[in-house]
């Protein structure tokens, strides 16, 4: 086993929280959000693990690029392009069957002219991307009927009691009688979560497959996704007043044993989480906690090893920075951040290796 | 030019700093360090660019896997792994003329049974990786005086004024009767700016080149190398009271004009720069600046464009997120973090398109 970071990805693990969602909501299409390369987990392996194994037939990207590297994958399915219209790469769409999702009046006529199906996002009170209720009621009516998707976006769906979900589930609703023929789309895993009133025709599925905590009411059965490990370089003994990493951030109260693990920011782990992160030490059963000390830096950190036994540390190769006990989201919580960013941030790394389960040859 | 981000590199003011720094030291050996990607820039390209423009033959990487693929770029230099000694990647080092820098006995021995080099990392207070002085004095005298390099880096070496640099350079100093014909190291670009006493045989320059400030001294010759641009999908107006983004961080106090950009932290862009950050509208000489406001989402910023004339946004396609005026160093600042880190994680955007100035065909 190498000495660089090592991700390990679990498919089946994907599949089974897809599945828990379309026994949630048997009769809701149950989509597959695989943009920014599926959070981070490899685009093409999770999407052709949905398709195969869930007969999952839709799927969202953000940009035409993503939808060309998807389509050998997922042949049949439709793929949904969130960032919109694009003029400039407007071949990727037609060569591709991508549908984008238009934001502007300008972007929709461009793709109409086009001939591609017509996705439309509206604007309901996120103030992101999306067509206003004045620009849809300026459409021809000819457009209106045609449009085939309606799709909008919740700003705060992950606050169940905020009355801003309702509001902006009222302002979707004022679009309904102009698009008369169109599925609709309003919730991710998080907005599913509030509700059947939430789920419309399909539910864009991508933090709750990843093991990231968006349905509480599912998260007793939800499983995890992603572990991350790294190599333990070094293990030394640091002496009272002795001081760590960068800019000495950490000075030892007493004797102690420090380890040096092969992993830092430049492979996604935030600097955030210097004297405040956490990494972990397994044998057999065991879990021992190891906290970082001292500043994140490039390609190392720093940590804790004084409470772990030394017949253990004797035979630690490698130290876990994701484990089931410790997911995206703590990381992200020690972090200052969310989950969502820890994991494609992880996912990002250029040096770690992804290690597929089940292998990749089975998909 | 395609919506995604675009990361404008220029390798010829890579070339100016490295310059700058070779006419400071004429006598000392100016290292490329080109690990993590050159910090996200492109290692091979970098890499490529130093070696043929300014002979560089000293290259820094912290993986084997790196150092390979590095090796066909700068056929006879030599590459240093800062990682150190992994045996289960012995052939990467062999094959590819990979010299390990070890930092524990057990990986100094197995080096040396391949014939390898030795150069060898000392701890002299960063407490991160490195060979203590105790181990060193207990190596047998072939070992020390066949030893070609020996390495050392500094934890403070950007606060000049820190007792830590002159108590670190006289660690490193008892060890050099130990190691006799061995080349010295213990000066990255930051390191080399405490003076002469600090450089030795080697600087290792990595941010420097990169145009983060590590050399106060020259920093009004240093030149900026990364630019950063992200499409302008949709401008919307906004009234008193309407709020933007995720979980509505931002309401707006009074009419508006908001733009809606394709980035966000999926591509690297932290979201600690959520309501903080800022982006740049260029036209001709004039440079308007657009705060960041609401939540950095995985896709996508908003931004606040009402200072900036409708005349001028009518032209707009892109805005800037690194320029010349707002580099990683001020991006970090707003980010709480380094530019080293912001150079770094934006540079591992997977659906950023580098553009390298000059074209790479004249590299």
């Amino acid at each position: 086993m190498s000495i660089e970071p090592v991700l390990f990805v679990n498919l089946e693990n994907i599949c089974h929280n897809y599945r828990l969602l379309k026994e949630t909501f048997p009769d809701t299409d149950i989509a597959g959000v695989v943009k920014n390369n599926a959070y981070g987990l490899g685009a093409d392996k999770v999407a052709k693990a949905l398709y195969t194994h869930e007969s999952c037939r839709t799927f969202f990207v953000a940009y035409p690029q993503e939808g060309e590297q998807l389509r050998p994958h997922v042949p049949d399915a439709a793929i949904y392009v969130l960032q919109g219209f694009d003029p400039d790469a407007a071949e990727l769409y037609t060569k591709n069957r991508l549908i984008p999702i238009v934001n502007t009046p300008e972007t929709l006529r461009a793709a109409d002219k086009l001939g591609l199906p017509l996705a439309i996002q509206l604007e309901t009170g996120l103030n992101r991307l999306g067509l206003s209720l004045d620009q849809a009621q300026n459409l021809d009516v000819a457009t209106r009927e045609k449009t085939a998707l309606i799709l909008s976006h919740l700003a705060s769906a992950d606050e169940a009691d905020n009355p801003q979900n309702r509001s902006q589930l009222e302002n979707f609703e004022k679009f309904f009688t102009l698009f008369p023929n169109a599925k609709k789309t309003l919730a991710a895993s998080d907005g599913a979560a509030l509700g059947a009133d939430f789920t419309f025709d399909i539910i864009r599925a991508g933090a709750f497959l990843y093991g990231i905590c968006t349905f509480p009411q599912l998260a007793d059965r939800q499983k995890k996704v992603a572990e991350l490990t790294a190599a333990l370089l070094q293990i030394k003994s640091l002496h009272a007043g002795d001081k760590v990493g960068y800019n000495a951030t950490f000075t030892a109260a007493k004797e102690m044993k420090m380890g040096v693990v092969s992993i830092g920011y430049g492979d996604g782990l935030f600097r955030a989480l210097s004297n405040k992160g956490r990494v972990f030490v397994k044998q057999g059963d065991a879990l021992y906690t190891a906290p970082i000390i001292g500043r994140v830096s490039m390609d190392n950190i720093m940590c804790d090893l004084s409470e772990i036994p030394d017949a253990v540390l004797e035979k630690t190769r490698h130290v876990y920075l994701l484990t089931d006990n410790y997911n995206v989201d703590e990381m992200g919580k020690d972090a200052g951040t969310i989950g969502y960013e820890v994991l494609s941030a992880l996912g990002r790394g250029q040096r770690t290796i992804k290690d597929y389960t089940p292998p990749l040859s089975s998909l």
